[in-house]
């Protein structure tokens, strides 16, 4: 796996690399892919690495896109595409090329070459309903830990509250 | 262009078509697709009908991409999934069929049939600079207009403010 350091898009972060930024802040970059499929197409980039998109933190993914909304809005108004794609590939498999997960704006002009699709299957109901009662299963677990590690945090905060606490005692004690 | 009345997202939101939902809350819910490339594809929709993404406010915004988060990570370590994509397609010429947008997340297991990709072209860098000015421009023009409301939306709250005021004191001489 590709290290922090030899991050491309952790490089472009750093501004160890050139590039064409167009928007910034405290969590995330926007720059132009200097790759594009066709003009105004950008990379949304968090600042911090994180290979998955699942492990992006809910404020950098809000960040990310709301300017994913205000490209996608100005991609249509001032630069005169009819459509766009918000895209984000998770694993090699899905075509991410970098350790470093990232959103595409995707412009539509009509003479690009981009495919964004599927071949659609006609799902059997009974293994959606198997499908579904998984899914409902696996996020009432996740759920379920996520609660416990809140838990465990308010433990750990009371905890640390009542060592400050003591210590503040202690040294009344001793002026 | 179809009403609210007529869109079939909206009738699965209000149950009147019936869905494999497997996420509901007060501003979006989550079913299976059922015409999916592979197993456990998953629509993510906002319950009110917004037609383009970038007219989708924040806060759901927010809840859709959480949820598409979570959806990832289970389609990984429960389905057996290798990869995934979280796709917008904004505009019929970006493949999108409902005009209510939705978010879809489509697993990547290796035998599917999905192509998420466009052919790359080197840009030129004098054209990118002048792309990032207009960005930016524009960005700052959008910002502008965003404070003006606000500043509009204060001043007519202040307003508000004095009318209940006045007339909470002619209810008091009134007395």
């Amino acid at each position: 796996m590709v290290s922090d350091m030899e991050c491309i898009f952790c490089k472009i972060v750093k501004s160890e690399i050139q590039s064409f930024k167009i928007y910034e802040d405290e969590k995330i970059i926007g720059v132009l892919d200097i790759m594009p499929a066709a003009k105004g197409q950008v990379l949304i980039i968090p600042k911090e690495h994180y290979e998955n998109f699942y492990e992006v933190p809910d404020d950098v993914i809000l960040k990310m896109f709301s300017l994913a909304k205000v490209i996608g809005k100005i991609l249509i108004e001032s630069f005169g595409a009819k459509g766009f794609h918000v895209v984000v590939n998770n694993g090699q498999i899905a075509g991410q090329t970098q350790p470093h997960i990232c959103v595409f704006v995707v412009p539509r002009y009509g003479n690009e070459q981009v495919v964004v699709g599927w071949q659609k299957n006609q799902a059997n109901p009974n293994e959606l309903e198997e499908i579904k009662e998984k899914f409902i299963k696996e996020m009432s677990l996740g759920k379920v830990k996520q609660e416990k590690k809140k838990e465990t945090e308010k433990k750990e905060t009371e905890e640390l509250l009542k060592i400050i606490y003591m210590a503040d005692v202690v040294k009344r004690r001793q002026k």
